[in-house]
């Protein structure tokens, strides 16, 4: 390991090489060739879809089930050793990376439905199953697990970040759709958060402190999710707007009018132009809404209709819809893909997705403003973003080669931050804090919150080995 | 003060009679005539509609603002004085009560609404306002605040006992409608939770972590809610069951079914026997569901329908249902009315609200077991429900004056509760802990769990001032 131990020295990290090694003979004692410890694996689960760096764990261990994770957990902390959730990787702040080396808890063989209680629309699963495992599960039941982040994630990984995507708009994200956590705690002790009754007042909500600690306060083994019925019907439509006022101006007067839109997105005229290209697809080249209306079949129709209507008095559509699986499929297909046509916009170029949040009468404003930042800064940014709840997101496309072009990439991400906090907004909406964003939290929240989350973090992990160097900095 | 000091002595608390005298000094040359010490007022605040004794505090402020609040917080932080938040005294596990003296900080006086913006559906209030001023407030704007729990409660009172209701099946709970708080910390600080966006993954949810906190972590002086759009139309019908069961499976296959219903109401048939007596309705006496729709003309009506055909498929109804305002206000008064109506099945006798919550499907066991162990007892206790969420209440009429039926009632909450967390259920679906249901926590959650609270609380509040002797007990 002491290879390890120089790397993180020559980045000017402390690195507690004898507690590491003492683990690691530990670990492998008691998992053998569960534990990994090849350059080439550890540097996979130190990686990330973003800027951050790539820092690799000292060695990944394969728990089976929750014991295991204590007992990893119970090892590391005997040797004041970091630990860090690992579900398939796909976030985008550099939470899965290891900035102070430790061990790398990887969940690929936790990934099993536990149980599903189709009258009480809930199930039980382990951290490491992808969304789209559970939904193929659940389909032959009629139900649905609804958040929907684009990636195939794991529902650890999205319960931790607090994530939610398209669907959030009316199903929720994360937060609303966790009922109960199972939580191997600093100490190895193992954490139920709650009961499986859909409401409770009993005492203080762990559940929802757990779900966006992104592995600062626990390792989650075990979550109960609210499920969803598979919608009788569902209709799917594109509409473009003469501007990005117009579009976020309809998707203010739907939400006000109690229709309940499932998804409504829009795409920038770049972004456009990025899906066109990808997805084989001719749409017009201006701000577009992409919506999905879920209900009985009188039910979509009369949301689309009313919906048109919104669209056509702001001088926006034609709205066409459509309730035909296969072309529903496509459409959100190609929505989906946004994040990949925006990377074949410039092809070479390196991608990072930015992500922020406000309240939706300040979007237009907030998205128009991050075009005119970016075309000051001579940046190529298609946006994308769930305008049902203030949330877009920038696709920043950067040539790696070019030292001016990477700053003047820093600078347009530290100013939509800015636009969005000065908006009454969030620095993430979905994405999560990480390393990536921990320095925007005090012009977020202000001090005496930091000191709260500084104080809970300590209470609840005096060591400072559950995933440290995230969310909280800790002096 | 020493007559308060020496109550407190005789019922075995630690009372810190010094520290109070000195802090109500400085309460008095900062706040004047605002700072009431007499017994009656103080008595007033020590009281809740619950079989917990009264324990008055020390002495009641009016603040004005935040920074009075904040004033209040650092008088009684200088002098390890307990601090209890008091909106307008309508809960029921003794939350206001001062067990160990203290100021209780009455927010009468801060009952405003400072901002509401239409566009993204918020408002901000103080916590002072009652839920039927706010809507009266909002009405005008085609908005509502959908949270009610009966009580026209404090919505300060509210979010600290993250409480809930009718409407919560669709709207949420308290959890799912505060976006953010303004809290004064223990050491006086002012923490913001959050900001105005609709979501955010950015640190710990401070907001949900104050939500049901009652108090024991911070006193809340601001609140930012989400609002509803009135519906266009709302449909209100009264169905009658041929037991327990066969309504609770119609509650069951309404909302497997996907429809969005509003509210349902489960009413034995002895709580439909007040009813009937107490608001001069003549329904049947069978376990009856109240419901409610909300949505466009054509949708409630389409929601009516469905739902009569399940109930049909049942054995249940005839269901009738209207849209006419005075129809449905006059039901839904009776339905509101259920505490007081049960109160008159036996005039003279105490009512204790208790309240469980269970997964749906063992919802029908839980509520015909608590029957049969009220029947067990001896004793009169109607059942009312928040059945589209496994949430029920027993009103327990009880002579005062008999001592084994105190007793015996005492017995019966404790087997309710049993029963529910045999059912994977909750020993508060709504009411909150306060000192009621804190005998409770560690079977429902675990020594893990607990421990976490306990240190969560211990990090907020070293001091132990906040609403002291409430949800965790400090060693």
């Amino acid at each position: 390991m002491a290879g390890t131990a120089e790397i993180f020295k020559a980045q000017g990290q402390s690195c507690n090489a004898k507690g590491i090694a003492a683990a690691i003979a530990a670990l492998t004692a008691a998992f053998g060739n569960r534990v990994v410890i090849s350059l080439a694996v550890r540097e996979q689960h130190g990686n990330t879809l973003t800027w951050v760096p790539n820092q690799p764990p000292d060695a990944v261990v394969y728990p089976q089930n929750t014991g295991d994770v204590q007992t990893i957990v119970r090892i590391c902390a005997d040797n004041r050793v970091p630990v860090i959730p690992f579900g398939v990787g796909t976030s985008l702040e550099g939470h899965i990376n290891a900035p102070l080396g430790g061990v790398s808890i990887d969940f690929r063989d936790m990934n099993k439905v536990l149980a599903v209680h189709a009258e009480d629309l809930d199930c039980v699963v382990e951290p490491g199953i992808t969304r789209k495992a559970l939904n193929e599960h659940l389909r032959d039941q009629g139900l649905f697990f609804p958040i929907d982040p684009g990636a195939d994630a794991s529902l650890g990984g999205m319960a931790a970040t607090r994530c939610s995507g398209t669907n959030a708009v009316r199903y929720g994200t994360m937060k609303d759709n966790v009922l109960a956590l199972k939580v191997v705690m600093a100490d190895g002790e193992l954490m139920t958060t709650s009961r499986r009754a859909k409401k409770s007042s009993a005492g203080y909500d762990l559940t929802r402190l757990m779900v966006g600690s992104e592995g600062t306060l626990g390792v989650i083994t075990e979550l109960t999710l609210k499920l969803s019925g598979i919608p009788e019907a569902i209709a799917s439509g594109v509409c473009p707007f003469p501007s990005v006022d117009a579009a976020c101006k309809a998707t203010i007067l739907t939400i006000q009018s109690g229709i309940p839109v499932a998804r409504i997105e829009l795409l920038d005229a770049l972004q456009i132009r990025a899906v066109n290209a990808y997805s084989k697809l001719s749409l017009p080249e201006v701000p577009t809404l992409f919506v999905e209306f879920h209900g009985s079949d009188a039910g979509v129709a009369e949301q689309s209709q009313r919906f048109g209507e919104i669209v056509a008095d702001l001088g926006g559509g034609p709205f066409d819809w459509a309730t035909k699986p296969e072309d529903r499929s496509r459409l959100w297909q190609a929505r989906h893909d946004g994040y990949w046509a925006a990377r074949h916009l410039r092809p070479g170029a390196q991608a990072f997705a930015t992500d922020v949040c406000v309240p939706i009468s300040r979007l237009a404003e907030c998205v128009t403003a991050s075009q005119r930042a970016a075309a000051e800064l001579h940046l190529i940014a298609p946006i994308l973003g769930h305008v049902g709840d203030g949330n877009f997101h920038l696709s920043l496309l950067v040539d790696m080669a070019d030292a001016g072009e990477v700053e003047r990439a820093g600078i347009l991400m530290e100013r939509v931050v800015e636009l969005a906090l000065s908006m009454d907004g969030t620095c993430t909406g979905e994405h999560g804090v990480g390393q990536g964003k921990m320095k925007y939290l005090k012009a977020e929240h202000g001090a005496p919150a930091l000191a709260a989350m500084a104080a809970i973090k300590r209470a609840l992990d005096p060591q400072n080995i559950m995933n440290p160097g995230k969310i909280v900095a800790l002096n």
